[in-house]
């Protein structure tokens, strides 16, 4: 085996995503020793079970010692707190990076703490399914996904390529996005439809009573893929929309306007307005289904 | 083999649904002729030379002459016109059916051009793929999926009993529902869910520009899941909304007010609105998991 890319890597937090890290960074012999903390000895109890890591502790600033890779994967509120922990204990040269799906909050949340001579490169993987914790990672949670970085302006471009190369090692695709685009960017593709799916579930949910029963029963294809969209972990999406406020708000106010020109053209039998939209969509999905096979 | 159910099954229309009824009619033995009937030549040509029925014309009328099963496979705007053509052509004794995704206006649009001797009994199979035309059927398309039949007060009770067993040899699971009952069930599980992807495809594509192909590119799981509901038959959607308007109007002010509801928490920073929203969804995926186990 070859000199593996790092020596140490920690994991702050050790769900679907930093439990998949762990099993995707030992398949690709991408470090010596992957360690991970967690505040919960309940959550550390069970990855030290599944043994995703060489060793998950609770104490964060400890299993950052001598690290030279610092991976915080925990929901986005969290990463401040994280980073005011650990800072003290990074070494010189370390690079820390995250997982959060939002971009500008997490920089303005963990930079102050990170101490000079610590490389911080953030990253969103785009990945993720509807299972939270420790049992639901896995190692190919990133196989051909992208990742994206969001280097800063005085990002380390040694420590930046590094970062990327890891990512790589994953079996993840790599773009590099400035925190502020990638933040609108999601908030479209992301963001957005999971705060749909998260409505519409509850409101089938409310018109409950004797319909209840038979919304779920039968249950068609878009109610479907909406409630498990909606079944995605609720703290890591509050997180989400708490800190990516103005994007998601902005895209939001789009969408109803949108919504509201198809009611008003259900209610006045304008059936023309409804076709044109669905052609343009169906060629939308072409476009996606080409773009990927290309 | 023993006697199949029907004689002659006439499907009108030969897409998606009528092509897979064919198919999965055949593989079941259901019938001992089955042909279809379809106004465009060329989808009529393609429906023979894929061989879905022994014969696919463009007579409407003269195909259902001596059928004792007739199914409407149009989208529900052209129910009624289909009706008036080939009711003076039906035969005493025969069923006819329908598959729309909608039962009220179906009904207020086929009844009246039926004679008397004939039994109507509309039908919905909750089945379906974003793909469209002829070449879209298969025959599992059906399995294990609801099929609601919607009788009449009137309806021949061996008549919707024949009808259930035909569904059932379909490989589908069948139940009843009045047809009002099923179009306020199905606006909320079926037609919101697919105006809402339509809508949020549409608007991701109208921030275009520059975001365009960031916006394609990244689409993660949540979005590319909506593009693929919205890349539905824009014709036979179009009509739904047309038809099962009052329902879809109701459902989708439940939808706008609870979206309302979340996004004044996003503004407002109220976290533990989104949290106990979020919390109670993912139970709904599990009920609806659980539901699908038992």
């Amino acid at each position: 085996m070859s000199e593996p890319l790092f020596e140490k890597i920690a994991l702050i937090g050790i769900g679907l995503v930093g439990g998949s890290i762990a099993l995707a960074a030992r398949r690709g012999g991408l470090a010596r020793k992957i360690v991970a903390a967690t505040r919960s000895a309940e959550t550390a109890a069970t990855a030290n079970r599944l043994k995703l890591t060489d060793h998950c502790g609770t104490d964060l600033a400890a299993a950052c010692e001598g690290a030279d890779l610092v991976i915080v994967c925990t929901p986005v509120g969290a990463c401040g707190e994280v980073a005011r922990v650990i800072g003290p204990k990074l070494k010189a040269g370390c690079i820390v990076s995250d997982v959060g799906s939002v971009k500008q909050a997490v920089v303005a949340a963990m930079q102050p703490h990170l101490p000079p001579g610590v490389h911080f490169v953030p990253a969103h993987p785009v990945a993720g399914t509807e299972n939270s914790g420790p049992e639901a990672g896995f190692a190919e949670l990133f196989d051909g996904r992208w990742t994206i970085l969001t280097p800063l302006p005085d990002s380390d471009p040694a420590a930046v390529a590094k970062l990327e190369t890891f990512w790589k090692g994953l079996g993840s695709l790599v773009d590099k996005l400035d925190p502020a685009h990638h933040d609108r960017i999601l908030a479209i593709t992301s963001h957005l439809p999971h705060l749909i799916a998260y409505t519409i579930v509850g409101t089938a949910d409310d018109l409950g009573g004797h319909l209840n029963a038979e919304v779920l029963r039968f249950a068609a294809g878009g109610f479907r893929d909406f409630t498990r969209i909606a079944a995605s972990d609720p703290t890591m999406w509050r997180d989400v929309f708490m800190n990516n406020r103005e994007a998601v708000l902005e895209v939001l106010q789009r969408f109803q306007e949108d919504l509201f020109y198809l009611q008003r053209a259900i209610r006045w039998g304008e059936g023309d307005k409804l076709f044109e939209l669905f052609t343009r969509t169906r060629e939308i999905r072409r476009a996606l289904i080409h773009l990927n096979q290309a």
